[in-house]
């Protein structure tokens, strides 16, 4: 179905203000941003000048943590301090269907009619820069929309911790009682990238063995002197229980991001990987476009062949652009 | 410490004679491809016309279902069967540290003297390209130093499935009994990816249940008529029971692959994905390079401080090259 295209700097300008078609208006920005449209730089350069006020909060943890509850939670705990809410569940796991899995965002419809939240699915498609290029566009309109926090929360496996922990300000990471194992062999990676630990299902036996597992890994972590030293909080999601504490200790990290200057240098970081991998897109784009796609082909075929090594081919796809 | 730069050319030579010293030189070249040396161009340029015989079989899974075991024990009868193995154990969850998890490597030393067999661990540290660069390189290595099958397998949380199915000619997706919550959360991308899969500790209640749930998957999944219907074995790796038969499931479909030529799409596919790895690995160099790093800064800042927009400072580094 041809539509017409959208006139983005009044999307923007919905998008911005309070008044009916808000929700809408972000909604449709984000669906341009997602589906690499041809509008998709237009609306990175009408927000300009409209971004960098929302904390981005990244929650991430293996499945079965209660992530989505946790989301949930975390909302209506937001919401009650008077705080404007974005959610942004990004599926990195779903390479080949394109599709978000969406399997219990149900479990967010509480929220639905609330005119101070927005919540928004996307899958990134799992192809180079896919989140990175899609996820950081999408916190930009939500940003613009006025939201004081926007949850990115991942759906599916546990993957991308890295990804999603680069895309935040503060870091939320997960665990649930008796998960011990998962601990183990995900400590290589989620004691570096958690600023705010939360034990989950608080009320299961093991809770405290767990927190105290995870102080005594996280005391072995090197940091700097006067670095953040990441908070463990106990939560039963379900019920809301310990909810408000976490929001406060994500508070009291976002204020130490603001004192220490941490936060200028993460979103600094984060623009300068936003910008490479932009940059590094549009290179992969004026490859696959060589000769209607022939050219990369016809060296991968030279390499399979033993004519040449991928680096010489790697050169002359260079030579080329 | 200086070190004389290596004689590239003789390293593999000798890494695909059988005399003594071939292990070392093995071992030698893959720690060159993995540093990210200078003379990385230098050994892919001399493996070149030795390589490509090798059967790449990559093993996924998620932590707990035994992947180190199941790959000793494929190793072992790979081994009865007379062939020459090399095994790559692939840690992409260390990308802060930058080096392996080298936890229960220890399980392989069974074949640390067998001189048919090359282990080796390496750390891809999570960047762009990381295990993309360095991994296929090191799969030259050991095609080129005769092995007849290569295992590569993840270390870690059971992350980058895909990427490593992007590598293997047979993707071998592990499964354990009572992890039926995994199967569900990670079908999205494991039903896709695999070839064969196993349901180790099949001595375990519900083994038979979750080769049922599986199949019952499998089903599901559209397939192209005449393709490749995955087949589920069950085994208990740690007394050897079942391997005999996923080895020639495994085998089955190496013919499959030759047969119908997917086998030479897929390298095909792999070759046009490294090449473009390489290529875009050197333009992420050049953008680094720029007045020392400042000019990649400089944009950064500018759209954090509102004055520009991603893409316009993307064009902008894309000029500058």
């Amino acid at each position: 179905m041809a539509r017409a295209v959208d006139d983005v700097a009044e999307l923007v300008e919905t998008a911005r203000s309070d008044g009916p078609g808000q929700a809408r208006a972000v909604a449709r920005l984000i669906s341009l941003v997602e589906r690499d449209s041809p509008q998709l730089r237009e609306v990175a350069q009408a927000l300009v000048g409209h971004v960098g006020r929302a904390h981005v909060v990244g929650l991430t943890g293996s499945p079965g943590v209660g992530k989505s509850t946790s989301t949930s939670a975390l909302v209506t705990a937001l919401r009650a301090a008077g705080k404007t809410v974005g959610v942004l569940a990004v599926d990195p796991t779903s390479p080949f269907s394109g599709g978000a899995l969406l399997g219990d965002r149900v479990r967010m419809s509480e929220h639905a009619t609330d005119t101070g939240v927005f919540i928004r699915s996307m899958a990134s498609r799992g192809h180079l820069g896919g989140l990175a290029a899609a996820a950081p566009l999408a916190l930009r309109v939500l940003d613009a929309a006025g939201c004081d926090v926007v949850l990115v929360e991942t759906v599916g496996v546990g993957q991308s911790e890295v990804e999603i922990a680069g895309l935040a300000d503060t870091s939320l990471v997960l665990l649930a009682p008796g998960m011990g194992d998962g601990i183990q062999a995900a400590k290589a990676g989620i004691l570096e990238i958690g600023d705010v630990f939360c034990v989950n299902k608080a009320d299961r036996d093991g809770a405290t063995t767990t927190r105290r597992e995870l102080r005594g890994m996280l005391t072995m972590t090197e940091r700097p002197d006067g670095a953040w030293k990441p908070p463990i909080v106990l939560t039963v999601a379900t019920k809301g229980e310990g909810v408000d504490e976490l929001v406060a200790e994500i508070e009291r990290h976002r204020v130490h991001l603001d004192d220490s200057g941490e936060g200028r240098r993460r979103r600094l970081a984060r623009a300068r990987r936003e910008v490479e991998a932009i940059a590094l897109g549009e290179v992969s784009r004026r490859f696959s476009h060589l000769s209607g796609d022939a050219r990369l082909d016809g060296l991968a075929a030279d390499v399979v062949g033993g004519a040449t090594d991928p680096f010489t081919a790697a050169d002359t796809l260079l030579d080329r652009i």
